[in-house]
């Protein structure tokens, strides 16, 4: 069997980063752009679970496929949990991974290493067309470099050493980073509830 | 009678303020730069009571005298509070007012009136020379606008507009603003017990 989901996103990265976990699993992942028609919620709501709920269940109402959304971002203590679910656009709407990261590194320049503390959280939204839905998060916890480091990932990995490693996530091959993040975290859990819920769909459909 | 109090800043805006306020009550206000020496901690709490007592605190050690100091800042609900203990610096360390009002501006452009809502929170600390001591708070909410308006004042006031209110504190004479805004009523509220504990540690040091 193989079965059908949607992430509900545009981002390159992150699709790619799904279909590489689900691939295993047999699950077929579209993104946004595979879809008609792409519907983009605003991202209007204070929590990473409220977001990633809006915009799987914008998705589900518009395409009447299951839908997989995720929200994440950086949480800093020094920063009172934010940029949070603004990180994306920290240094303002339309503002690059490049800006963003500069202006997290420009705040907290008079911070010492032992106040940098930060975590990367994801919340995965599954939601599907008989109304249901399933909200996991994932977090991995760590500090904040002085200076970017490494090339790989996006966002904020190139200024995030996750807890107990001497390498941003940035200098982690894509495997490496997976197996820590807190995607691959949010995503591994959810892998198990998406075959279940989607298997159980299709025996519905096949009665 | 003239009692003496130190305001534990190097404001002149902050100190002009209060001395406004306590002329009337025969208090006089001395500046960080009227004692010798000049205690400056860190701020390094997270909260504004917090940093507001360890710089009441550092500069009574240091001079002996009953000391003032406040720590204030604008919290924005959609920044989830921030930019609160770092609003000074909040594009980063040494960074001016100018800077720092932009940077919410832009982190903000996407942010519709209805939810821009924002408050200046004041932590007020008193601390006297035998060890007690007392922190107030005042808070004035309102919502910020999408553009600088008006001169006076410091800070954030070009870009909060008080509830209740048509102008933005930037807008409002020295007199106007103190009436209502957070420094003011922390004062304003502070004044009582100044006025006791100090009168008190006068008769004390008669006897």
């Amino acid at each position: 069997m193989t079965a059908t989901v949607v992430l509900a996103t545009r981002n390159a990265k992150k699709l790619e980063e799904l279909r590489r976990v689900l691939a295993a699993e047999g699950i077929e992942v579209l993104g946004l752009a595979d879809v008609t028609p792409h519907p983009e919620p605003e991202e209007t709501e204070h929590t990473f679970a409220g977001n990633a709920l809006l915009k799987a269940r914008a998705c589900v109402e518009a395409t009447g496929l299951p839908t997989l959304a995720d929200d994440s971002g950086l949480t800093v203590a020094a920063l009172g949990g934010m940029p949070g679910v603004r990180s994306a656009r920290w240094a303002g709407p339309g503002s690059s991974d490049e800006e963003n990261l500069a202006l997290v590194l420009r705040q907290l320049a008079d911070v010492p290493t032992e106040r940098r503390t930060a975590s990367f959280v994801c919340a995965l939204a599954l939601a599907l067309p008989d109304g249901r839905s399933e909200v996991i998060h994932g977090e991995v916890t760590g500090r904040l470099t002085m200076w970017a480091r490494g090339e790989n990932g996006f966002g904020y990995d190139p200024i995030f050493l996750p807890d107990g490693h001497d390498r941003t996530t940035a200098e982690m091959s894509a495997e490496e980073k997976d197996a820590i993040s807190h995607r691959g975290r949010a995503i591994r859990a959810m892998v198990p509830i998406l075959t279940e819920l989607l298997t159980a769909t299709e025996r519905d459909g096949e009665r």
